[in-house]
């Protein structure tokens, strides 16, 4: 019986009701959710015709979903939700590479590529060297540790957005990282993108004032035996929406240099052309216990 | 940059990026919304796994919602936020008709009937008569008042649910209040009746160890010329659940004793066999200023 003016008295009884709850993390999670949900209610005088318009928009949000789009993820991205749960399981010892979110993008396999080999496929983008180690916490090098990398080309296009104009696989790459742990391979400087905006999302960005946009990055899994795997982008210093990124990713350790290179010699060993953009790295992985 | 562990930096981002959204309602309700889930997420540290489970549960829950069926409105139902944002909504004088939830099966228009029909179509559960007067605020009757009634059968189901057993517009009907606000009509007594459990909600409903059932009731939209109107229940005294409402919108001045009575002379005059169960009540409305 719920009887009171303010609905504390619903509340206790919502709240009583998942006491039965047999696996007590859901039974946590739950009576965590509902407490926050009612007293969003109740802080903000929700009313019907508000509370009729989340449910078209959670509803709109459910059926926009497709094999190849997930749009309750996107809204989880633009409310900073996935980079706060990120953030919250992503706690690692001082010196080991920081994560960040996963992101939409990672839908096919990544082909192995062979250290030097150039993941630019198209070639229309600035030419870049991208270079570095795979440590493990103490410094030691990590032979054989494996990088899952994708990034965007350079006009802010991931190739299964484009499947027309770029071949499947551009911009994506296996590397296995050397007996010294090093990795390097040839790129473009990837383009800041915006997310998809055709949806219930796009709607809320708009209804906010807000830019779809990602700076500009380049996505790394890095995999090593005995060690705790990282998921993590590097982002290009001075792109734009470094401040502002709509997924909120941004950490700044993860922001890199692609220096102006004018070494042809250098430029030679690398296979690309004079002078070129290098952003080089180390990846820092933390020891498995 | 969100560069802290426990993530209130990308709390603040995300808060901060709604600063611009034009409509300040909008901001307001988008705001405590962020501040909500994200503080549901830190208290409970949830994890990657946890949020991945969760947005398929919410994808789920969009798919399952048709035409005919809106499982999102089940869930803020099971999860009290309907009774809850009712409650918010419905604080009217004293004395006046306390409001609870509208229900998902409002779906089709009821018929227009004459005060003392019979919407029982079917004639199979115990026959009642439901009577009494539409009032304002200071007890003044109001003549014309028009209630729309619906409810389940004696078996628990409505006419939508059953199409094949049950005549369109059973247990429905549209009752205008004669000179003196009276209103009378006969039905059955209905029956509880369990929530859709074949989708998401029903998976929820069974790992919180909850039932499905609602208690016994009829609903209810009164309304009248210069009064705000009421949509509500009358639940059936003594029916299981009241205490335990799957969407808890049991108010104890809703419910109502459906008396037994024997009187041939009385069951004469509303047209029903001898003895009968009898709710006699009066709706009472809040006067528009
Ligand atoms: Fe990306
Ligand atoms: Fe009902």
């Amino acid at each position: 019986m719920t009887d009171d003016v303010n609905g504390t008295g619903v509340t206790r009884e919502a709240v009583a009701s998942l006491a039965a709850t047999a696996d007590p993390r859901l039974r946590e999670l739950l009576t965590g959710l509902v407490r926050h949900l009612h007293d969003f209610a109740r802080e903000t005088r929700l009313t019907q015709a508000e509370w009729e318009q989340a449910i078209g928009f959670l509803t709109a949000t459910g059926q926009a979903c497709t094999d190849t789009r997930q749009e309750f993820i996107l809204l989880s991205d633009v409310f900073g939700v996935s980079m706060l749960v990120e953030t919250l399981g992503g706690e690692r010892p001082p010196g080991t590479t920081e994560s960040t979110v996963l992101g939409p993008f990672h839908l096919t396999e990544s082909p192995p590529r062979a250290l030097g080999d150039d993941i630019d496929l198209v070639g229309g983008g600035e030419p870049c060297v991208i270079s570095g180690r795979v440590l493990s916490e103490d410094g030691t090098p990590l032979p054989g540790a494996v990088l899952d990398v994708w990034q965007a080309d350079g006009d802010g296009h991931y190739d299964v957005q484009q499947p027309e104009s770029q071949p499947p696989g551009n911009g994506r790459g296996v590397f296995t990282a050397d007996d010294k742990g090093r990795f390097w391979f040839r790129t473009c400087v990837p383009a800041p993108y915006p997310i998809p905006t055709d949806g219930p999302v796009g709607e809320l960005l708009r209804a906010t004032g807000r830019h779809p946009y990602r700076p500009a990055h380049i996505h790394f899994i890095a995999t090593a035996p005995g060690h705790t795997p990282v998921t993590t982008h590097i982002f290009v210093a001075g792109s734009d929406y470094l401040d502002s990124d709509a997924v909120f990713a941004v950490k700044q350790s993860l922001v890199q240099d692609f220096t102006d290179t004018d070494d042809p010699a250098l430029a030679g060993e690398f296979g690309v052309p004079n002078p070129f953009r290098h952003a080089r790295f180390d990846l820092v992985l933390e020891q498995t216990s």
